[in-house]
């Protein structure tokens, strides 16, 4: 398979909603609206046909009893008619010509209609027509301006107030598969908020097609991607994933959170969508053999991807720390070593640097000189910057960790510190995390400013440590398979 | 002791600045200013005076050469004089009658001036003045106007910009005491961030005199505080700590942080502090002993103290789940089992009054009775509502989280689902715990409803299952201690 397999769900010359609505809340019209802004805006460049036997006209274009009455050939088509309907409206599809569809609908396997998802996948492999879905939301990619998520951006309150409820995110460098609609509505509201950015996104639902292999091949390929994510209760062709995961892990990180992971968990999961979630052991070893990197928290799954996005694997373990506060620093050491990081002392001519740095006045004799580099609350631009440059030097340290707490009264443009930091940084192929704690203006400020020049930054220790595990294991796999040197040899950085 | 041996702290009829400073970025300077501040808006009651032999005037009010030339009682001082000052301005405050100096001077056992700690500490004695530091930040009280942090609010960057930097949580239930002044800065940031609000803060830094037991038995008896949290890397009078905490701990829930619990962690603390953070399975085992709950990370230390002031501790582990989203269910589930809780099956009464509600139509056949009852994406908040009852009356629940994912069609003013539940809440003594995950406008709106009043909410499945586990924890140690009853009778909701 090669991208262009898959191309006409993300980049279709023509789009087709079939159950389009003039009722503003429904699905099919909500889909339908999405597009149309699209197309004005010129985010999305195919065109769009809407597809309703009942009424003539929706949004001011017109519609079609079936989508054998376009005129126009059609690639993609997005369903949301009744569940009962959905086989006829495929047999439409297939004498079409229709590539792939999006079978929004529910009411399929994962209600106990095994007979009716069955029914429809024959249709499919008959005419040749690919499925995503069905019970699913669909597809979310801001590049090539599709958008069938059925939820509108706005809420309006009772008191009248619109809040931005279901926002979509800007665009960006990861990708991300879910399983649960719910859980991919979620995420994409949390990428938002963390204004992480996104290049695609696809809840693929019952997968009664295209499951996570077919899409992994898409988005290894796909040129906007540079970490994907996989949100799964269940993966059931176990030994196709592993075999396209092997293969896609060694050009870009994958990065994957398995829900259902304990017995109660995979109890929960199996009402959820009738899968079973199978034994864990076997998920964690398909994962290790693969080469992708296991989360078991939400906010872990996302720090990792913006760190693997981001920047660069690190070569090994050891993490050298920079910090203006004894506290984080011992908590982001605590951290580490949880995780099986090290966190090695300084010696040798790495040692012997930050020495002359004390000698030359630039750092004042009261810092100390450990792992962490404890600059203290007296530490400057200057202080960070110097001893940031050694520890990037330093062949005893491959990821480090900038604890830039911006309380501290010598650095007083927090915003200098970091665009210094980044220039620095610029010099070096080595991977660089930042933490600021805090949720004031200046703390979202500073994290903002380091994810805008692509260095991942968090608001806590341990999830510093966390994203910097999930570098050092994405480049240990990288050379125990033999091709780390490879793969940096081809590594760019965002900007 | 009794409450009041601490309390011209936090509410002195007179304090002192010894070391005000006319220049602005000064500390001196900075914490006059906090106190005039506090005094012209009527949260500080006492009287201020400035303590400064080279100058006559600063922000507009006389100095005095010393303390000892102040017409009038002093009760607190608040030291910023250069470490080697500090023992002559000690005698001063013996001779004057002070009873309590905080010592935000730097220079003493910390970087090795043992001997001059040890000077002060005979000083104290000599007199009976108690000290908080030195080498700290001390105090912020936003119920008294006390605020002796020397880090203005706001720093100005180079543009031109006036950026809130170091922000002062609003008045809330919880204290926080902190070895660590920059952790302590970072903290009071966080909250204020997460809109927790605070009781009092105090930053402990050498505890040449007052620590953690002091502290404890401190906040025992202070009105404000609902919830006790411990930022500490060495705990030296342990005995002390044990005996105090576990008396404590029968009234209010303590939280601790211990860091340095790994050998690299514990290196770097050393180095930090000075002081020995021992070894980590006697801290397990002594908070354990004394009813400590203890947190491994920033979030887990925050996001249980949150809970165990705004809920009541919880009878049992075993946790009913209410979701919109299978997804977040099935993850809530796994979180809570790998910290050992429970998720267990509904049966018999609980069970069929469920099953009464899908008879009378008020839920759909296709949602599910399980734990997690997943009322899935067609959900209502009349449908919320109902369930959360049952699972507040159910004698197989002891604790109920709310995954209430605010982007479903069927809630269309989440807001409104907010307080319904809160509404419903009210009527039981049973906690409560909300997540609902995103970052945007209405994620945030939705979150903050539900903290507003006093139901705790997390914005992952993972960070409310941690907290779920911190009630438990406390209702079994309370339990075990046979007081859990006793403790129930007492409690009462914030409002």
């Amino acid at each position: 398979m090669t991208v262009s397999d898959l191309k006409f769900f993300f980049r279709p010359r023509a789009v087709a909603i079939i159950g389009a609505s003039r009722e503003e809340e429904k699905p099919g019209h909500v889909i339908l609206a999405n597009f149309l802004e699209n197309k004005r805006k010129g985010r999305f460049k195919g065109e769009v046909y809407a597809v309703n036997p009942f009424v003539d006209e929706i949004l001011g274009i017109k519609t079609y009893p079936t989508v054998l009455d376009i005129p126009d050939e059609v690639d993609l088509g997005v369903i949301v008619v009744p569940a009962k309907v959905v086989p006829k409206v495929m047999e439409d599809c297939g004498m079409k010509g229709v590539k792939g569809v999006i079978i929004i609908s529910a009411g399929f396997s994962e209600t106990g209609n095994v007979e009716l998802e069955e029914k429809i996948k024959n249709i499919a492999f008959r005419y040749g027509v690919r499925i995503i879905g069905p019970n699913c939301i669909g597809i979310y990619d801001p590049y090539g301006g599709i958008d069938t998520f059925f939820l509108p951006v706005y809420k309006v309150l009772k008191d009248g107030r619109r809040i931005v409820s279901t926002p979509r995110p800007r665009r960006g460098y990861i990708s991300l598969m879910s399983q649960s609609g719910a859980f991919g509505t979620a995420a994409l509201d949390y990428m938002s908020g963390e204004n992480i950015g996104m290049s695609s996104f696809v809840s693929y639902g019952n997968k009664a097609d295209i499951d996570e292999a077919d899409l992994l091949e898409y988005f290894a390929e796909d040129e906007n991607t540079r970490a994907i994510m996989i949100y799964a209760e269940s993966i059931e062709r176990g030994r196709k994933f592993i075999e396209v995961a092997s293969k896609v892990s060694l050009k870009k990180p994958i990065i994957a959170l398995k829900a259902g992971r304990t017995s109660a968990g995979s109890r929960a999961a199996a009402s959820h969508t009738a899968a079973m979630t199978g034994v864990d052991e076997i998920y964690e070893a398909a994962f290790k053999k693969a080469g992708v990197i296991r989360t078991y928290t939400t906010e872990e799954f996302f720090d990792a991807a913006k760190a693997l996005a981001f920047q660069p694997p690190a070569k090994g373990r050891r993490v050298g720390i920079i910090t203006d506060g004894g506290g984080a620093g011992v908590m982001t050491t605590d951290a580490l070593e949880t995780l099986g990081m090290e966190v090695p002392e300084l010696t040798g001519e790495t040692r012997r640097r930050l020495k002359e740095l004390v000698e030359k006045g630039i750092l004042p004799p009261f810092v100390t000189l450990g792992n962490p580099v404890d600059l203290t609350g007296s530490v400057t631009v200057e202080m960070y910057v110097e001893t940031f440059r050694i520890l990037m030097e330093s062949d005893q340290i491959d990821i480090v960790i900038v604890l830039a707490l911006h309380h501290v009264p010598g650095v007083a443009d927090p915003i200098e510190l970091v665009n210094e930091l980044v220039e620095e940084a610029r010099n070096f192929n080595k991977p660089v995390i930042a933490c600021d704690i805090g949720g004031s203006q200046m703390a979202v400020m500073v994290r903002e400013e380091f994810d805008k020049n692509f260095i991942p930054s968090y608001p806590s220790p341990e999830r510093s440590a966390h994203a910097a595990r999930a570098l050092a294991e994405y480049g240990t796999y990288l050379r125990k398979k033999g091709v780390f040197e490879e793969y940096m040899k081809k590594w760019r950085p965002i900007i």
